[in-house]
């Protein structure tokens, strides 16, 4: 999909608050800007092919093997190369959720079959249902965008380890937004049928850089890297990747803040009474209003009010309704609470 | 191919002058670099999904229209797509040429069959021979690389007009290096059947920007839209690229000294004995040894004198001894064939 995605900030001249990508906005980047601004050079120079000097040092931190990291151009380019090494497969994807999957699915001519989480029981035999007979790949995101929702630690191994024919492609981009017990990669390359995506977009709120990676055993990477193209990922990206891995400690999400912030908000806007708001494991809040267009209340708290929000509509099986936010700063929230507000007495 | 290509400077710690890529090392990039700097925020929000407004910069630039040109991650992004939105194609590569067109064409399943110049002769009926009936799609560079070769502008526009049922892929990357008549991309977005690569990475001597372009009619550029993932673009590489549009002033290349330096440079090596050079119409020179290795001489270059080449033995249809130069400064050039002297007289 190129168009209907989060942060159209592009398409505004005047944003106060952006609370329409899952992007924590509030780091401070000016060490990193300086950083690279002293190394242009390197658009002077083809960057290494593939980027390996990134690869092992990722595997450092996570402690993991370098064969077992794959630096990709943002989590897209991971979601497509998985696609297109698993061409024509048989496909799951629990929806709702990033609409990406389904996109390079269709690009890559899988057979798609989408189940939403009140379909996800066991079956008789006491076995996942939901995965049927044959199915050859499971997308599925933890936490879940739009929902922000976490699928139990315990069921998802389970999950995993009782089909080990069908690939588990978990896209893992907002896992540092969650306090809930997660699958870390260094646990996920213990599984040969699980492929993790990670975002350094989300970690670090740089969506800018296009710099991802994926974690999983060997063999299944070399799948993947079998079908890339040389340079996807740009050489300013990867100096910045590495100086932000060495940097992290400045990267500290306020995480406990962004909980119990979001469960602030989420009380605020359910207060309304005219949004339904998802429980949400995560720092960002699927909303439905009763009554009103998306649409409208975005356009709305765009031009008046300069607060972006996302219009999720365009997810598959949500309705025009609903939309979704990313909690930022308690002041930025309640100025969104008050302009929603504003805009139902209008 | 991930490995095997030129610039790999990133292997050696202290290289002086490098003649390894077709880039023109000698333009003063640092008010770019300055303007770049200012600009760093980019990062910290997602890029337009599609690089939408460098193409209508670049469409008026080019006298075309926007829906005619489509902005790609480097010329590679553009060989890729098209392999991939021409699946399981019948090709034909002209050869011995950049070696990404047989290895998209893997990826997508083509069947390819390689052609060499010495086999473009035409049939009996005075057609083409070697474009065979069937044939989907040809892939050319012009000029070639490696061989710095410019088909002739009238052969070529005949060719593409004698089979409007084959796509024609017309590499133009190497067009700003020499002064033989090309097809504009004007020209060409008259012809339905011709799809023309540029680079901004040659043009303006920035490959770790990662971009390029594709010119074609809408249509064609359609097919290519529909395959490809968003934000393949960096947004400091779209800042940069809008930046040079508009400076393209201070990026004119001092073609005419660059010509005379390719004919000076093959006078010199061809002086040597050692060494055969192809007739060249672009700045890079296709040589080979007539005894030893190019990966030898390759080595003996960089690690005693910081000078780097293209050991271009893993060209199609090439073998031990080639290898491919750039031409550079005169003084630099001087010291490229005083070191091959040293080399051959070790």
């Amino acid at each position: 999909m190129i168009h209907g995605h989060g942060d159209d900030i592009f398409r505004y001249s005047d944003i106060r608050a952006n609370f329409s990508s899952n992007v924590y906005n509030h780091f401070d980047h000016r060490a990193l800007y300086a950083h690279l601004a002293k190394h242009m050079e390197c658009l002077a120079h083809y960057p290494a092919p593939a980027p390996e000097q990134m690869e092992r040092r990722l595997a450092e931190t996570l402690g993991i093997d370098a064969s077992e990291v794959m630096v990709t151009a943002g989590g897209t380019e991971a979601i497509y190369l998985t696609a297109q090494a698993h061409r024509r497969s048989r496909s799951v994807i629990v929806q709702p959720t990033f609409s990406e999957y389904a996109d390079a699915c269709r690009v890559h001519e899988h057979r798609v079959a989408y189940v939403y989480p009140h379909q996800m029981s066991a079956g008789e035999d006491g076995r996942d249902a939901w995965v049927p007979a044959g199915c050859e790949v499971v997308w599925m995101c933890n936490p879940n965008n739009p929902t922000g929702q976490v699928w139990p630690r315990a069921d998802l191994l389970r999950l995993v380890r009782e089909h080990p024919a069908t690939l588990f492609v978990l896209d893992a981009s907002y896992a540092p937004f969650t306090e809930q017990p997660l699958i870390s990669p260094c646990e996920g390359v213990e599984l040969p049928n699980l492929l993790m995506l990670h975002s350094i977009t989300k970690e670090y709120g740089l969506p800018g850089l296009r710099l991802g990676y994926v974690t999983a055993q060997a063999a299944l990477l070399e799948t993947l890297r079998r079908m890339r193209m040389p340079w996807t990922v740009n050489p300013l990206a990867l100096e910045a990747g590495l100086w932000l891995v060495d940097h992290r400690v400045g990267y500290r999400l306020p995480l406990r803040e962004l909980m119990e912030e979001r469960e602030r908000v989420s009380r605020e806007l359910c207060r309304l009474g005219i949004v339904e708001v998802w429980p949400s494991d995560s720092h960002m809040l699927l909303c439905r209003l009763r009554m009103g267009r998306a649409d409208n209340l975005k356009e709305f708290l765009a031009t008046h009010h300069g607060l972006l929000i996302r219009d999720a509509s365009n997810f598959e099986g949500l309705d025009a309704g609903y939309f979704r936010i990313a909690v930022q700063t308690a002041e930025e929230d309640d100025q969104m609470i008050k302009a929603i507000t504003e805009w139902i007495e209008s």
